[in-house]
């Protein structure tokens, strides 16, 4: 009996991959976290990612580098990888933007970012006087009369005292989105648009907007954040101020896209899939790091780990680099509908979106049992300061598989800088952390394996 | 009677400075964090601070123009302003560092740097083959028939595994600080040292070292981590791999350098004195933006925050930016000594010098009296994420008010990416946040104002 017992304790300590089950938890993630954290894999794959392909608009010259460039990263790591053909509609900034200031016969050159998806103005340009308003809501108080043939000025600032960079920017965020429409629909013939930022920085920050087609189609353009106070502090002096605007935005025709697809198989339970990605698309300044080469890297380094520690899981483990999150989302559509045909079992999903920094948590919509598997393994990742296990979850790209009843997911990184990078030229690989990104990976990893081996949704 | 209360709700309402008092502490920690969290002056200063004087090392050029610069920056938000002279001993880097790997008559140069107080090669330089170890513990168990004569290469890597950052520095401190030394004592030529950062990257990072007078005094260089895992992979290929070293570090000759000090008295107690510092040193790469600009910004911040909203605080709130924190500590002991001359009683002493990420809590060391004091307005920071509220805190320069029995703390930000900047070219004011850089001031100057207001420390 006593060699019979020292024999378990021997196998249990050689560390074969077929025995992790027999390993306590919280070794198998101390072994996880410890691969993500002596390994220099993710951060040399952002890099090549930022640096090769920077500018990766859904259709752009640069995504389909960065498809190329992931896929071939996924095949040693992973059993099978493939690319899911998408239509991305596409949108092009075309000429850098020209904004000018104009009071008391004086210009000034301001930087300004064309919105994603907005009309060009052309070599003709606009010109007009301007009208700042704090958010959509002003506009109906204030009139068509006051409002009429002026460029709108949409100064509505991310509280700051709000500690929810995310609920900031939900709250300021429709400005940018309607703005244009709004604006147009009281006879504006442009708008100006404060950057979705609690930084005050010199980046203006572009981002996705939306026409609507019974009103008519006026430019859109973000300025830096401090741009837009000076200009606020201007037109408190001078109510006459001008606004030159030139942007040269077009709409080239609809171009062949994927998403990346990558799987290592489930041992046990193959048909059950636990999804796990983030977008490999990003926005045409910066290099996409924080958003979101970094939840890429999150979801990549999943099947790395789970390759290179030898561990079997039970279900199948698949990777998506979802297309088009910031415009129109025809990656997260396509995988959804895909998903449908197949009549498959995503088991959960789990999105990263939200940058590279120290993760803290993780956000979960499921049923209340559900919900409770997931509490259940939170001690386990306590130890690694990710305590945050939040009731809601979920993100851009896997919403769409919610209607499946999909348990949805997100990794919550530490929020408070990820406004200073997003959808601007500010994020770039420097802007990452090697440690962060680290832990990032193996937070992902370890919860992807947890999931699995407890069978929390079950 | 109703009259009344409506005149009292005015009165609590309209802000001015002598109601303070009569305000919820939730609703003046709100102001403050208002101030900080909307204003640049911080962020600028240390851009100023950080690109018009960097490589401030004690009594450089660089510290002397920084000294200067501060004491301007805190003449518009003090009462008053003064310089204290120190005497700082000086070690100059010299010429860039040349270090090369030799094998197989192949050589292939590195980046190094010396650690602060090593002495230098000279032109003449030094080769060796070399012997790895993992601490200074392992040089006994070596011993000096395979030491003698060779360059000793500390390998020891900070543990990615421990969730504290600082932790890993202390474990893995001591080849650094003693290395030289004691590698010396068992008659090597010279030392090698990993960079004591817990990232894998290309910079070296420096920090001091001591001799010790009965021991030969050989060079120490730090070589990066990336550097460091290559050389002990080749050393496991080939031990005969030999290194050439060549280091122009010296000691200049003394001179005068300052601690700059800024207060605001107090209303009620002037005589009881809040000291909140930073250091103004730092190493002579890099512009010390982390470590420890960020760390003097917290402070200055505070008197800014106080003069701005025009609280009256009962005790003297005095800033100290310490000179020479990094080297020999002279700026904190010369504060301790001219305290204790005057007799002055500090009520408290809080340093930041952690870096200028997310201020995530506070270190006190005080009698259990004064840290339940401390823990009593622990409620009222956790709305802004600053939860942890720890017993042991302090710091490098304050540390000599100890013996006086002053109750010290420390500022915590979030502690992943520090070593990524630490004593390396690195550390420049790119890498620093503006939102977290202004919530690291809101949260010192709410700190300061309610250890003073709700009299934590009696």
């Amino acid at each position: 009996m006593k060699v019979f017992k020292s024999l378990c304790l021997f196998l249990a300590l050689t560390a074969s991959s077929e025995l992790f089950s027999q390993e306590p938890d919280s070794v198998l993630i101390s072994r996880i976290y410890r691969e993500a954290l002596t390994n220099t894999w993710s951060y040399n794959v952002l890099k090549q990612l930022c640096k090769e392909a920077p500018h990766r608009l859904a259709g752009s010259e640069g995504s389909l580098k960065a498809v190329h460039l992931m896929y071939q990263k996924l095949l040693p790591v992973a059993d099978t990888v493939y690319l899911q053909e998408v239509t991305a509609k596409r949108w092009l900034r075309g000429k850098k933007e020209e904004i000018e200031i104009i009071a008391d016969g004086k210009r000034r050159k301001i930087p300004g970012l064309a919105l994603g998806g907005s009309i060009g103005t052309g070599d003709k340009g606009i010109r007009a006087q301007v009208i700042e308003v704090q958010g959509i809501e002003e506009l109906a108080k204030i009139g068509r009369e006051k409002i009429q043939g002026k460029i709108v000025f949409f100064n509505l600032a991310m509280d700051p005292m709000d500690m929810s960079p995310g609920r900031q920017y939900g709250k300021a965020g429709s400005q940018r989105f309607n703005g244009a429409e709004k604006a147009a629909y009281y006879g504006a013939c442009g708008t100006l648009v404060r950057s979705l930022s609690n930084s005050l920085s010199e980046y203006p920050h572009t981002g996705i907007m939306r026409y609507v087609d019974s009103i008519p189609k006026i430019p859109a353009v973000a300025i830096s954040t401090i741009e837009a106070e000076n200009l606020s502090k201007q037109l408190k002096e001078n109510p006459r101020v001008e606004v030159s605007m030139k942007t040269w935005c077009s709409v080239p025709p609809n171009e062949k896209s994927y998403n990346v697809i990558a799987e290592i198989r489930g041992s046990e339970r193959p048909e059950e899939i636990i999804t796990v990605g983030g977008h490999i698309d990003s926005w045409d300044v910066g290099e996409g790091a924080h958003d979101d080469g970094a939840g890429c890297m999150h979801s990549m380094e999943v099947l790395r780990i789970i390759k290179t520690l030898g561990i079997k899981t039970k279900r199948t483990i698949r990777v998506v680099l979802f297309m088009d999150e910031e415009m129109y989302q025809v990656g997260g559509q396509r995988y959804a509908q895909w998903v449908k045909e197949r009549n498959e079992k995503i088991y959960a999903a789990i999105e990263s979106d939200s940058g590279g920094a120290m993760p803290v948590g993780f956000g979960c919509s499921a049923s209340d049992k559900q919900f409770a598997g997931f509490l259940d393994i939170k001690p386990l990742f306590e130890p690694y300061g990710v305590k945050l296990f939040r009731n809601g979850g979920g993100g851009t790209d896997i919403r769409f598989l919610g209607e499946l009843h999909v348990p949805l997911m997100n990794l919550i990184p530490e929020p408070q800088r990820y406004f200073e990078f997003h959808h601007s030229a500010n994020d770039t690989f420097e802007k990452i952390s090697f440690r962060e990104l680290q832990l990032g990976c193996a937070t992902m990893a370890a919860m992807v394996v947890m999931l699995d081996l407890k069978d929390s949704f079950n």
